[in-house]
């Protein structure tokens, strides 16, 4: 792996030659605005050098929005649907606009969306959970008993098992939002679901469990009672506020680090057992069919991943060359990323990136890598390596072992094109 | 200071007790649901061991909420007003509803607002940063100029010098969303403003920043340049997404640790100077009146405090005696949360509380205390003491040096009286 000098941040120098040719400089309190897109010298900008409407004009007061609303200008920034990739009657898969966001948390509003059975409208006084099966006690709780407990608050990504999951046979899918936007990153509010179980008292012999949810789907899922006892939540709240309905109010499975499906939505029934249920979306669903025939199941881990979310062909490279900023997400569902390297020319030469902010286990991580742009076409890449030393691979490394039958835990490097005029598109590396 | 046995979470066995007493003990799958609040025997839940609605109908799809929203029956957690607090036309100040809240990250929705203008409605193509003054050359930066600097993501908390101004002459407001609502938490990315000031070069003597704003009041605070090059940020996402418009959009200045007031929103310039301006919000406004008729001015740090949402009046402990969940938020504008005490007795005994969640340095912490309460009444207070060992004091403490004639840096001990009944007071204990 060879280092490129263009890995350290752009000297002072540098970016001095890069403002004074395409930023403004200002003449004094007489500005000129050299816009860096339009890169014409216009003379003073009136937009800082006369008082504008907003300067003056009395704007609303906080009566109009107890709970409040992105601005209109912010419109774009919404989940998207795909309008091929589900059946009617109603979508049940959206996607994280990625590429309008930073930092690490994704604000609740846009975490993506995937319903079996579309998304329940519960009151939360009329929610029970119920643990039973290989148990001393069943109990059945209220949602203000269940408040009675200890609880974490804990930042996790949740990613879904089929995100890029359109992407084994090839570029399909044209923005990181479509291709990688099944992903969020949430603090979470619950419940060690140990100090559940262990309210209802194991049985010898107990080694599984399985999820229920309230919805018209019922989904399950069997999950293994070490993974329970270890890190799981009965969570109640994201990033500080009730649920969202979509993401299973009043009541959800937090499984860190593993794939989104077993992360129970509505959930009502927790049994434990003393071995897997083999339900439908662990059977034929959620397992990884192979070249032979056979199939992987119980590919429960997320495995070390990353994207780069800007640039990506929903936000192209319109500012032209100088000072750029590439940015992305990297993750691992084992713990924390280590190292994320970028390639500017697909592949051939990686210089590390800047990974920024809070370094979390089973979260994201947010990286920059801050470089001058001369305008040459770009095939970019981002590789992640986790705590542990595990490699994000290429895509044909991955198809070499998995084969192409299967849409789930794709965790291959994804390459944007980025062309001279900044345009910005999904290609492979042959 | 004395530590109480009950400071340890409540044993394996202790829960027991309380839940037989109290939840459900489902005899197998005909489940006996005693709901903690009624506790009384009513045979199987039929909530539980009957289908409902929710589990027969294909819920909404996600074409529905392109922007989530919560919860209908979360309709009462919003951002409120206290009528007498401010002057028509319009509302300028509204607080979070700290006691519905948990964890570290407040929801952008939720987050308090404070104006002197209202909220500025501005389009991002339309608005330009200028830096100017004591500076080589002075810029003007577009929205689009600014994205291409190295950014940062940092969570900090923001709270205003008036919050708990109330409480200076005894107990005011019943509620944690008035007595402490004027704070917020939140992720924010933007751009080290030294790079921005590097950008212009500093010219020999350059001691002070101007901030102001482009709304309506051209809010403007004077800054000491040491603060400007260590950790502000000139901000324009929080949580992820673009900056809300009542906290700022498109930019705004992040002055962690420090006054809210200084967190110049719609930021539209920045002057280096050699000196404070002694503007009208850091005289008249934003100091502190003596007993002796001398003012505190550029009272900048915002000290340790700390207060307990949960139980709280607007929060009561309605669900009776038994297993206890207290929680509360502390936070230095110095850095981390070392150790919060709670208090039952008024401050006579004090335990220490458990610290959940990230410790970030100028961020909010979440305290949590999980008691037996035995339903007698108590006299609920927090101690916060940050990684320096500042301790937070007494309001009679602070009344003694300061006087009552200010509304600001109140970080005083809020008392909260829990009757036997669970109802909720904010007191003050002489």
């Amino acid at each position: 792996m060879s280092e490129d000098p263009r890995n350290s941040p752009p000297s002072r120098q540098d970016r001095r030659r890069f403002l004074t040719g395409g930023i403004a400089a200002a003449g004094g309190l007489a500005a000129t605005a050299l816009g860096a897109r339009t890169a014409s010298a216009t003379g003073p900008d009136p937009l800082i050098t006369e008082i504008q409407e907003w300067n003056q004009v009395l704007g609303a007061g906080v009566d109009e929005t107890p709970y409040g609303v992105p601005s209109e200008y912010e419109s774009d920034v919404v989940r998207r649907t795909v309008s091929w990739l589900t059946a009617d009657p109603v979508s049940s898969i959206n996607f994280t606009p990625l590429h309008e966001l930073d930092g690490i948390i994704t604000p609740n509003g846009l975490c993506f969306e995937r319903h079996h059975g579309g998304t329940a409208q519960i009151d939360p006084a009329d929610h029970r959970l119920m643990i039973h099966g290989m148990v001393e006690t069943p109990l059945v709780f209220t949602m203000a008993d269940l408040m009675r407990f200890p609880r974490e608050s804990r930042v996790y990504f949740l990613e879904c098992a089929a995100n890029s999951g359109m992407e084994w046979r090839g570029a399909q899918l044209n923005g990181c939002q479509f291709t990688h936007g099944m992903i969020h990153n949430v603090m979470y509010t619950g419940i060690p679901l140990k100090l559940l179980l262990q309210e209802a008292g194991l049985r010898d012999g107990a080694a599984w469990l399985l999820g229920e949810g309230a919805d018209a789907s019922g989904m399950t899922r069997s999950i293994p009672l070490d993974k329970a006892l270890d890190d799981c939540l009965v969570a109640f709240k994201m990033n500080g506020e009730a649920l969202r309905p979509e993401q299973g109010y009043p009541l959800r499975l937090v499984v860190p680090g593993w794939e989104g499906n077993m992360w129970i939505k509505w959930l009502r029934r927790i049994e434990v057992g003393d071995q897997p249920w083999h339900h439908r979306e662990e059977t034929s669903k959620y397992t990884d069919l192979l070249t032979n025939g056979k199939a992987r199941r119980f590919t429960w881990d997320m495995d070390v991943k990353s994207v780069i979310t800007n640039p990506s062909p929903q936000a192209p490279l319109v500012h032209g060359r100088g000072q750029t900023v590439i940015t992305g997400l990297a993750w691992s569902g084992l713990g924390t990323i280590r190292r994320v390297d970028v390639s500017l020319d697909g592949g051939r030469n990686w210089q590390t990136a800047r990974i920024d902010g809070p370094s979390l286990p089973k979260s994201v991580h947010r990286f920059y890598y801050d470089f001058d742009w001369d305008g040459s076409e770009l095939m970019l890449q981002s590789r992640a390596m986790d705590e542990f030393g595990h490699v994000q691979p290429t895509k044909n490394a991955l198809r070499a072992v998995r084969g192409e039958n299967s849409i789930y835990h794709n965790n291959g490097i994804q390459t944007w094109l980025v062309r001279a005029n900044g345009e910005t598109e999904n290609v492979e590396i042959s």
